[in-house]
């Protein structure tokens, strides 16, 4: 999506540890024009009319997330990142490693509000080592649910994690992937 | 606002400690029909004209603000609670106590998009005893930025947070207020 790759062109910066913060406009502060147009590309790359509900991972996938299910008039559930080790009952949960904060981290989905009989479509802001993406399948699977796609912003194509899950088969779409990032330095994937 | 508290009272469960769970439609799975719904009801509310952006804190306030935000062409950021006491540089910062975690939480803003021109509109999902409120406006007023004013759509009335704010001049507006909470019964303040 040129638009995008645009703004992490001109906007983005990298900083050690080839981190690429695009927080102008992604995921501190947040351009809901940009989401809508990013919602728009979604709806091109996924056919709405079989998803029933939009899920993400707290908390920087859930404004786009939000923008995307209200614009094509689906619910939305945002897995919760679990802060402790005394978690209620009835929930799905998958442990994924966050790279972020260097440790264990629990994903959380309520059991009332994921059923066998939903269509999903998993929508995030920024994949990386796909960790995340990972939690969200786990649970995905774990509800009997069926994965309809998964839509990605930004994808750091160097780490791997999106190329992973296109090998697993998922359709996986995402609007912008960096091939590598040096600082003045972003170069994309060409669209396949 | 007639829909929402139907919503409350129809599908919210009241748990021991005057806990009010709306995770069906709110804060966990979320209904973006409602979502726009409660963004035209503070359409009316405000003069979005004045407002150049809108502030919430993550996780649970940031769907009903991004839907709020998209629909009237504004950009939002969602203050960040910090996870770790290595928070670095150049950013607005503001302690308050998490009553859910029964700890002290940092939200946090970087002071690249908030500056003393910005004319803000906070806008949260739930507010109790008012400390993440707080917060947010403590972080208005770093900037030295306008509080236009504060969009809550669920009060929780008994526990005062938002009588405060209100008894400060603040231009606060709930469009439900929760007087009273015991299993099965739930009592809403009469509209002002």
């Amino acid at each position: 999506m040129q638009e995008l790759k645009d703004r992490i062109a001109k906007e983005g910066r990298v900083l050690p540890g080839h981190i690429i913060k695009v927080d102008g406009f992604l995921n501190h502060r947040i351009d809901t024009t940009l989401m809508s147009h990013i919602a728009d590309e979604f709806g091109r790359l996924f056919n709405m009319d079989e998803v029933s509900v939009i899920l993400t991972a707290e908390a920087s996938g859930i404004a786009l997330s939000a923008v995307v299910a209200q614009r094509f008039g689906k619910p939305m559930i945002f897995a919760k990142k679990a802060k402790s080790d005394n978690i209620e009952g009835g929930l799905y949960r998958s442990d994924i490693y966050s790279y972020t904060y260097k440790k264990k981290v629990t994903l959380l989905v309520a059991k009332d509000w994921l059923s066998a009989d939903d269509k999903v479509l998993i929508i995030d802001d920024f994949m990386a080592n796909g960790e995340a993406m990972r939690g969200l399948i786990d649970i995905v699977n774990a509800a009997g649910a069926t994965l309809v796609g998964i839509g990605c912003a930004v994808e750091k194509g160097f780490q791997g994690g999106g190329d992973r899950l296109r090998a697993a088969g998922l359709n996986l779409k995402s609007l912008a992937i960096i091939e590598s990032a040096e600082p003045g330095k972003i170069v994309f994937r060409e669209d396949q």
